[in-house]
């Protein structure tokens, strides 16, 4: 039973795994396509999107079944209903990758990113990339210390979605509306996309030390 | 046994229309501070949301000590991890109503919505709250045809957000980028809102038919 029992525990851990690893990827590519205005690249995306959707109710079906056939209590129950909570974070992180890509596409074979905003959008694909990938570590090692550093690291996405707006808002601004509507949105991808590997560590931390990620970050422990 | 299981059960369905009821007024009030540049109302919206995000923890922490007491399997398990996902929904849509008096924050005293486009962030402000009531119904009465309306209904709410961008792409646009952006924002946190109160119908569609409302709309039940 404890070995039927882990074995389908470490199946969803794996699923999880794959998603993350999955909606990196695809917001690496997504942006990509933005920055380069390659359509072939952004159709990819948007159909690639369907296999995270499938992995999240496959997650969903094996989790319920484990619930249901297991009947774990304490920290093993906690762990199963995390883990859908993460699976949800993640099929939300694709489908921003999704609405990145098809920004590329609604705009080929003009680029929606002007020249100005390029390294800024760059930085932020880049980090969301980064971020998830870190997650998706997180999510192996159960490593609290990176988990708090993912936050701190996220920082740096809310400092990039502010230079976006202020970039926007400057008097200098001379590339209209509708690429500023696009940038807007765009960075908002990110900034979630962003939130929700934040949100999959936090999740993490909270099973390890049942505190709340947000508690340790201003009320360190004494003893570290 | 069975007694304790349903009033617990019972206990996470009110939790969970106590929260439809307060998203959807939120995002009422939200509207009207956005709409009249009323600056204590929209404190008192972002003040508000601890209490929903309070309410979703107080219901995932019963939902879970309900599986571990009464370990239910098959449909009542669907419940509970349904009610687990839908209370996701609910506490994201409290962050979108907080996000949209932010907006009415930023631009105190000015208005952040522009005289031609009240009406339609006014519609799109009235539409989310009605949703979300219909989506507090269904949660009510599983009513499957009352939760496949409402998807259609939100049909509005595209349609709206479309106007929006259409608006502002229109090259008799003369509000500034700054608006242009604040709109963009405002329509999105809308969509989204929309988006949630329709997710939230759909899985009690799941739960009453065990099929996915997205099949059941393209592909009715011939028997009706």
């Amino acid at each position: 039973m404890r070995e039927a029992y882990h074995e389908q525990l470490d199946s969803i851990s794996e699923g999880l795994l794959e998603m993350a690893h999955l909606v990196g990827s695809a917001m690496g590519r997504a942006t990509t396509a933005l920055l380069d205005a390659d359509l072939k690249l952004a159709e990819d995306v948007i159909a690639a999107d369907a296999k995270v959707d499938d992995l999240q109710r496959d997650l969903e079906d094996r989790a319920i079944t484990l619930l249901a056939r297991q009947q774990p209590v304490a920290t093993d129950l906690r762990i199963v209903v995390t883990s859908l909570r993460m699976s949800a974070d993640l099929e939300r992180s694709g489908d921003l990758a999704q609405h990145v890509a098809k920004l590329a596409r609604l705009r080929h074979p003009e680029r929606a990113v002007p020249r100005d905003l390029r390294r800024t959008i760059l930085e932020m694909g880049q980090l969301a990339q980064r971020l998830m990938a870190q997650a998706a570590e997180v999510l192996i090692t159960h490593d609290v210390d990176a988990a708090l550093q993912l936050e701190k690291d996220d920082d740096r996405m809310d400092e990039l979605h502010r230079l976006i707006f202020q970039h926007l808002m400057d008097d200098q601004w001379h590339h209209g509306v509708e690429t500023a509507v696009d940038c807007t949105l765009a960075g908002r991808y990110y900034e979630r996309f962003a939130d929700h590997a934040v949100a999959v560590a936090q999740r993490v931390v909270y099973l390890v030390t049942g505190e709340h990620a947000d508690d340790l970050l201003t009320n360190p422990p004494a003893t570290t």
